[in-house]
C-alpha cells in the first residue's frame, strides 16, 4: 500500500501546484490586458497622437478589447483573422460602393444596388461561417469581413469620396491595436497555448496511471470506502473523456504560435490530438471497467488469492508504463524505453493468459495493450 | 438478420433526412441574416431615418452582424449580454469621465485618472471573464462592458459634455439593432436551440441502439467485413462521447428561449444534460466492449451455440428498450413502460446469470442495467 499512498500524496501536491500556477497565469493575463488598454488609450490621451489619428482611435481600442486572448497563439490567430477580414471586407466594400456610385441611376438606384450587395454578401458570408472547416479557424475573420464590408459599403452612400480614406484610417488603427496586443502578448510574460496543451496531455498520463493503480485496485477494500474513491476517479475519467474540444482549440492556437522554448517550427501538433484520442479511449475503458466493479461485487470475491496478486502486479506494471510514457513526453525525449515497454506488455499479456477464463481484468489489460501499442507508435516521432 | 437490415435501412434514411433538414435550416439562417442586414442598413439608406440617427447607425449594423446567431436562444442571450454590458459599461464610463473632469487637476491629472480607471477596470473585467461561471453565460456581456466603458471614458477626455449624449445615442442604436435581430430571429422561420437539443438526444438513443444491435452482434461474422462496420460504429460512439460541450451550449441557449411548441417555461433543461451524461457513459461502455471484441477473437469462438443465442436475445432486448426510451422521449410522454422495462431488464439479468462465468457480455449488460436504471429514473419527470 505504501507506494500507492506516496503516489496519491505526490499527485495531491502536484494538483495544488498546478492550481497555484493557474492562478498566477490568470493574474498575469489580467495585468497584461490592463497594460495594453492603457497603452492604446494613449492614442486618445496624448495630444500629439490624437492629432494624428482623431476619432478613429476608437477602432484601436476596440481591437485590443476584442482581440486580446489568454494565450499568445489565440491572440495571434484572432489578430490575423481580424486583419485579413478587414482588408478583404474593406476592399470589396470600396469596390461595391464605387460600383454603385458609377452605375446607379440616381440616388434610388444607388441605394438599391447597395441593399442588394448587403443581402448577397451577408447571406454568403453567413453560409461560409457554418462550414465546419471555415468555422474552426476563420469564423472570426469572416465575421469581421462582413462587418467591415457592410460599414464601408453603407457609409459610401453618404460620404461620397471619403470612403477610401475612411477605410484606410480604420485599417491603420486596427493595425496599431494589433501591434500593441501582439507586443504585450508575446514579450510580457508570454502565456503559450502550446505549453498548456503539452502539460495537460502529460498530466493526463499521470492521472490515468493513478486511477488504474488506485481505483481498480480497490476491489479488495470495504465497500463504503470504495464508493468515494470511485466517484472521484470517475470524475477524472470523465474530464479526460470531455477534453476533446479543449484539445482541439489549444492545437488550433498552438499552430499560430511562433518558435519558442522546446517547440520548433512545424512541430507535429496533430500528434497531440491522436495521443489525446488514445487517452480518451483508455479513459472510456477504465470508466467501463470501474462501473462493472461498482455494480458486481461478487465475481471479485470468487477470485483466488494468487489471481488477485497477478492482477495487482499487472495493474501496477501498466500504471508504471503510463507514468514512464508521460515522463518521456514531458522531457520530450524519444521514448527510448520502447523495446522495454513492449517486452513488459508482452509479459503482462502472458500473465493474463494464465487467468484468462476467470478474471474480468482480461479485457482491461487486453485493450490497454492495444492502447499502449498505438501510443508507442505515435510517440516514435 | 431481417430486423437488423430493416433497422439499418431505416437509420440510413433517417440520417439522410436529418442532413437534408440541416441544409434547409442553414439556408434559412443565411437568408435571415441577409434580411436583417438589409433592414438595418435602411437606417443609412433612407433619408428620413438617417437624419434621425446619423453616423451612429454604424452601431446598429455592428450589433446585427455580431449578435445574429444560428438559434433564437443564442441570439437572445447575446443580445441580452450586449444590452446589459452596454448599459453598465456606459453608466460606469460616464461616472468615471465626470469624476475625472470634476476632480482632475488640469488636463494631466484628468488623463492620469482616466488611464488608471482603464487599467483597473480592464484587469478586473478580464479576471471576471476567466471565472468559469461567468465565462459560461456572461463572457460576451463582460467583453461588451469593457469595450463600452473604455470608449466612453476615453472619449470623455476629448468630447467634454457630449459624453452622455454619445452614450445615449449609441445605446439607442444598439437597441434598434437588437430589435431587428430579435424580430427576424423569432418571427421568420425561428430555429430553436431547444428543438436541436431534443432531437440530438433522441437520435443518440437510436444510434446507440443500432450499434448495440449491429456491432456487438458481429462477433460471428467474417473478420474483414467486421472491421469496416466496427470502425463506423466506433466513430458514432466517439461522436456521442464528444457531445458534452455541444450539449452544454445548446442547453445554455435553450434557457434563453421563450415558451414555444411543446416546451413550456422553466422546462427542466438540466435533465437533458444528465441524460446526455448517462448516454455518454453507455457509449464509453460500448466502445470498450467493441475494442475488446476487436482485439480478442478467440474467446468468442469458444462460446457455445446456446450462449450465443442468449446473448443475441439480450442484445436485441436492450436495443429495443433503448429505442423505446428514445421514442417516448421524442413524443414527450411519460415513460409509462417503466414497469415493463424494469421487468425486462430483470429477466435479461437472470438470463445473464446463467452464462455468467464464460461470456464477456456479462459486463456489458450489467452496466447497461445500471445505465437503464438511471435513465428511467431521470425520465420520470
Amino acid at each position: 500500500l505504501a507506494p500507492i499512498i506516496s503516489h496519491s500524496i505526490a499527485s495531491n501536491s502536484r494538483v495544488k501546484k498546478v492550481q497555484r500556477d493557474d492562478e498566477t497565469r490568470k493574474m498575469i493575463h489580467c495585468i497584461k490586458v490592463g497594460i495594453s488598454l492603457v497603452l492604446v488609450s494613449l492614442l486618445y490621451l496624448l495630444n500629439p497622437l490624437f492629432e494624428q489619428v482623431g476619432e478613429n482611435a476608437m477602432w484601436a481600442i476596440m481591437t485590443v478589447v476584442v482581440m486580446f486572448e489568454f494565450s499568445a497563439g489565440a491572440t495571434l490567430g484572432k489578430g490575423f483573422n481580424r486583419g485579413l477580414g478587414t482588408i478583404i471586407g474593406g476592399g470589396l466594400g470600396c469596390l461595391a460602393a464605387v460600383f454603385a456610385q458609377s452605375i446607379g441611376i440616381g440616388k434610388v438606384g444607388n441605394s438599391i444596388i447597395v441593399g442588394a450587395s448587403v443581402f448577397i454578401f451577408g447571406s454568403f458570408a453567413t453560409y461560409l461561417r457554418l462550414l465546419p472547416r471555415i468555422k474552426k479557424r476563420y469564423d472570426y475573420g469572416v465575421m469581421i469581413f462582413l462587418l467591415t464590408f457592410n460599414l464601408i459599403v453603407v457609409s459610401g452612400v453618404r460620404a461620397n469620396v471619403e470612403v477610401l480614406d475612411l477605410a484606410r484610417q480604420r485599417l491603420l488603427n486596427i493595425v496599431m491595436g494589433f501591434i500593441v496586443c501582439v507586443c504585450v502578448s508575446l514579450f510580457v510574460f508570454p502565456l503559450w497555448a502550446s505549453d498548456e496543451l503539452h502539460h495537460s496531455i502529460v498530466s493526463r498520463f499521470h492521472d490515468l496511471a493513478n486511477i488504474i493503480q488506485g481505483c481498480l485496485g480497490e476491489c479488495t477494500k470495504i465497500v463504503s470506502e470504495k464508493e468515494n474513491q470511485l466517484c472521484a476517479n470517475f470524475n477524472v475519467c470523465k474530464s479526460v473523456l470531455n477534453s476533446k474540444s479543449k484539445d482541439e482549440s489549444l492545437v488550433n492556437f498552438a499552430k499560430w504560435e511562433p518558435w519558442h522554448g522546446k517547440f520548433g517550427y512545424s512541430y507535429p501538433w496533430g500528434r497531440y490530438l491522436k495521443i489525446g484520442e488514445v487517452l480518451r479511449e483508455l479513459a472510456a475503458f477504465i470508466l467501463a471497467v470501474g462501473r462493472c466493479l461498482e455494480t458486481s461485487k461478487e465475481p471479485m470475491a470468487s477470485l483466488r488469492e494468487s489471481q488477485l496478486e497477478t492482477c495487482e502486479a499487472i495493474k501496477s506494471k501498466v500504471a508504471c508504463i503510463l507514468r514512464e510514457l508521460g515522463e518521456s513526453m514531458k522531457q520530450m525525449r524519444k521514448c527510448d524505453a520502447k523495446a522495454i515497454i513492449l517486452a513488459q506488455l508482452k509479459s503482462a499479456r502472458e500473465d493474463l493468459n494464465l487467468i484468462i477464463s476467470t478474471s474480468k481484468k482480461v479485457e482491461l489489460e487486453d485493450s490497454q495493450v492495444l492502447a499502449m501499442a498505438s501510443m508507442v507508435f505515435l510517440l516514435k516521432e
